[in-house]
């Protein structure tokens, strides 16, 4: 441990790799509390979106760019392990390769499945290491399904939505939530006949609501060929200017530290309910044998029931008038 | 709630759509206390499978069939609401549209998101509450994208996986755990060229593991045209046969009601922390955060980190020398 760490701090790639593991392991707890006061300087970046929308060519080029800027990088691809996606996601992981030989670019591979709290699970350690080892950007990367574009918006300052022209859902897409967590719209294949389309569909839903401080950026790209990747960097560096100075940063980094310390707390907590499951002998209604269990956590009539949980990034707009 | 007991026990399809509701916003405990006794009888019936390979139209042939041999049904749709295939996912929904007038078909959707614990949340309520109402049959159908696959695995009886042809990754799809849920596999659109390729490619991956008991069936459908449903209800009362005369049943019904107790456990724990959360003061690491917070659950040294939670479904294969 001593030496991981004297190693962690000279910039020893290896060291990293083997902290994010140790924190997958679930022993990160003497590791994170060593390396802690280290974070909070790197810019960390979500990238979402719906599968063959062209993510990973994005997220090279956004690479690269930082990298001619002379910054350092750290890419966390998540993988929510779908089984109907997974081989696709493997073809798009390739397009990362070019940064394979550079030593200032780290790149890593998490599976969502299997870890309570999905990405903001093992992935929010794996943010805190990179920020902690020193890298200036960090960039997360997942499919927009399920809950994975919500969890990566609570890990990241900033979150990009990169959405698909032609795919004819948009109107759909900006209904369903996606306001919520994009503070860049990025319209990828921007040479595609219908992009143009998507761009106007965007600036109107934008122009039907109310935002309190940022409104989102809408960028243009055609990842593939390098082109509007510039402007989605100033995009970015704008949003960290405006988290910075209206205080929201500080806002969103209290809520992500909230959400991972629960995450933490129901992990220890489901041990201990499984070890109450296995001394229930008699087999009333789940909700009866729920209030049993609870008996052993100290506390006097928990309220036992489905409740609906909600998002727990701040909103960042409200439609006008509903 | 007296009233609403008589009329779920008369048969009054009202009673049933208010008590998921109920169950839903998290006040389910008193009811389901009072119908728990009557459960049991239904065939619960999951249906899982990418988008696009005819889930819903499946789902419309299967209640068709059984409205035929007399039997009554309840259909759960589940909507994983990943914003990007919410479009995609109400076209289908219309499929089901031609039951909609018959009385003995009874159908819900249910969101997952937002619900610890996902589609084994208040879906797992549903199922019972249509179960001790009396349906003979409960069809629980979601789209295969993150945990729901699972999930669906764990509530229903038999999990019936849609594969569709030259879809190019049915390998991929086998390999990445489906085999551990899959009780029936369905080729849908069997007059696609590359139905017979799949066909192959699924009884190849088949034949190289080895099952203790179950070997998933195999059924070629064209569910549009009603070609092969009855076969596979064949496969779907076999695959019953097996459940109840191996013990299996008994076995995956605990290990359901296990899951169902611990989901409600932690949901009620959830808000506790949430509370504990509002006090924490200082910026320590989330590990030492969580281990605060963790003192007031009666349980001293709980271990804090991110654990692989194995999926809880039992496995039904192991590939073979490996």
């Amino acid at each position: 441990m001593d030496q991981l760490l004297t190693d962690f701090r000279a910039g020893r790639t290896r060291a990293l790799a083997r902290a994010i593991s140790i924190c997958e392991s679930g022993n990160g707890a003497p590791l994170m509390h060593a390396v802690y006061p280290l974070i909070g300087r790197a810019r960390t970046i979500g990238l979402t979106g719906p599968p063959g929308v062209g993510k990973s060519t994005l997220c090279s080029a956004l690479v690269a760019h930082a990298r001619k800027l002379g910054l350092t990088v750290g890419v966390i691809s998540v993988d929510p392990s779908s089984p109907f996606s997974h081989g696709a996601l493997l073809g798009d992981r390739i397009r990362l390769t070019e940064h394979f030989t550079d030593p200032d670019v780290f790149i890593r591979s998490m599976a969502s499945r299997g870890h309570l709290g999905g990405v903001s699970g093992a992935t929010a350690d794996a943010v805190s290491l990179m920020d902690a080892f020193g890298k200036d950007v960090v960039v997360i990367e997942t499919v927009g399904v399920g809950q994975s574009e919500i969890e990566i918006a609570e890990i990241a300052d900033t979150t990009l939505v990169a959405l698909q022209p032609g795919s004819g859902d948009s109107v759909q897409v900006l209904k369903a939530g996606i306001l919520e967590i994009a503070d860049v719209f990025v319209v990828n294949k921007s040479d595609h006949p219908m992009a143009l389309q998507l761009q106007r569909e965007i600036r109107s839903m934008l122009e039907m609501l109310h935002f309190s401080g940022w409104v989102p950026a809408l960028v243009a790209t055609q990842a593939l060929a390098g082109i509007g990747i510039d402007a989605l960097w100033d995009a970015v560096v704008d949003h960290d200017r405006f988290l910075k100075t209206s205080g929201a940063l500080e806002h969103r980094r209290r809520a992500a530290f909230a959400q991972r310390v629960r995450a933490l707390a129901l992990g220890a907590l489901e041990s201990r309910i499984d070890a109450a499951l296995e001394t229930l002998e008699d087999a009333r209604d789940p909700y009866a044998a729920a209030a049993h269990v609870l008996r052993g956590f100290g506390g006097a009539g928990d309220a036992v029931g489905f409740r609906s949980r909600r998002a727990r990034v701040p909103p960042r707009s409200s439609v006008k008038g509903v």
